[in-house]
């Protein structure tokens, strides 16, 4: 296998679903972030009309399901996999939190299949079905309410993955061209102008502001054509006094 | 407000939502990471029965939900509002994505409301929403295929807001008082009133001048005082003509 993409080394592996349309909203979860590799345990309920619907546009995921009868199937030549699990287990696997969770499986996911486990939408995983992973990963939630959707789930977890392979870089800024230092003094020494003439700033008590001014600005980043703009607007108010 | 934790100042606005059972999955992933304050605009059906069941135990929220036929309404006292969109846009705000865009949100959520615009499922933010708020924030997704669920959307936020609160820092600069939205929208209007007096703006062909300027000063975040002082600058000019 040779993957264009690490994420199509992911598995999302569904245990025992009851709801087909979680089916579905997992399918299309997955094909936002780029996973394509969905297995289902013993679904209650598939092929279905209301995961078709769900799926909306990853039909195509849904038309490569893989369904098995138990999850050794599903875990075949897998490297790593994952246990989805909310509640604290007494077992000593390995805790990931969901972040470090998509981590991990990535860093196999580069070379060999790994797998990601999810329970049943009530009851979750097995004790069983957690012991033939590896590591546990769970989704920080609101203690009070942690019951997160099992396709809202995949989400978070299909989004990790996309967020770890990215490798998170600085985002694209503003594409204006910035205004030069000798553009922004002119201004500022024009705006001070404006001020005195309209005698808001008295050059004798100038308090501290230019200073507010200049640290508004500052924060601001002009670009070129923005300090055309407010010195245009200011010389069309001059002309007008 | 004294809310206990920053994620209450935080508001989920959903704007003209087509589909209920989206707006009770909303609910529901907002619930799970410990989100409360959720905002409708225009939405086409509710209250809906399918909203009821998609919430499952978070109806609590769509008890508590303020309805808006305005975004303004919904951005009502907040000091920093974030647009989520998928499309790069021709005027670009200051760009995050999803995690950095958490991080920033969650900074200034810590004392003051915040909000998080999500658009229609199918047609997005409108470009007169998106210049309401003053960052814009993506989720990155697959290229071939981004179309994330709404709801799915939100629970990605929501998890990305959580995790920043779980790893928080002290926000970076201790500056003043942030300016209201109600405050900077009043002074967009004063100065679009001076830019029209002093002949600088033509209302019959403002071209796309107030959109620059809304821009500009998206990117600094006006405090209350600046608001004050720049205000101060235009009537005293305009006392003088």
């Amino acid at each position: 296998m040779n993957p264009s993409s690490p994420l199509e080394n992911v598995r999302i592996v569904l245990s025992h679903t009851s709801h087909p349309g979680n089916i579905g909203a997992t399918a299309r979860a997955m094909k936002t972030m780029g996973l394509t590799s969905l297995y289902l345990i013993n679904p209650k309920q598939f092929p279905d009309k209301e995961a078709e619907i769900r799926a909306v546009n990853a039909r195509d995921i849904l038309n490569r399901i893989t369904i098995c009868t138990h999850l050794d199937q599903a875990l075949d030549n897998t490297v790593l996999a994952a246990a989805m699990t909310a509640r604290p287990r007494g077992l000593s696997h390995a805790m990931f939190n969901s972040r470090q969770g998509a981590q991990e499986l990535l860093n196999y996911a580069q070379k060999h299949p790994v797998a990601l486990v999810f329970g049943a939408e009530t009851s979750g995983l097995t004790t069983a079905e957690v012991n033939k992973c590896q590591i546990i990963v769970h989704i920080p939630t609101n203690p009070d309410y942690s019951s997160l959707n099992l396709a809202s789930a995949v989400q978070v977890m299909a989004y990790e993955l996309r967020m770890a392979l990215l490798g998170i870089e600085p985002p694209p800024q503003a594409p204006g061209t910035p205004a030069s230092f000798n553009e922004i003094e002119l201004f500022y020494h024009h705006l001070e102008q404006a001020m005195i003439t309209s005698d808001f700033l008295d050059p004798e008590k100038p308090r501290r502001l230019m200073q507010r001014i200049r640290r508004l600005y500052a924060r601001a980043r002009l670009e070129k054509e923005e300090v055309s703009i407010l010195r245009g607007i200011l010389s069309a108010l001059e002309k007008k006094i």
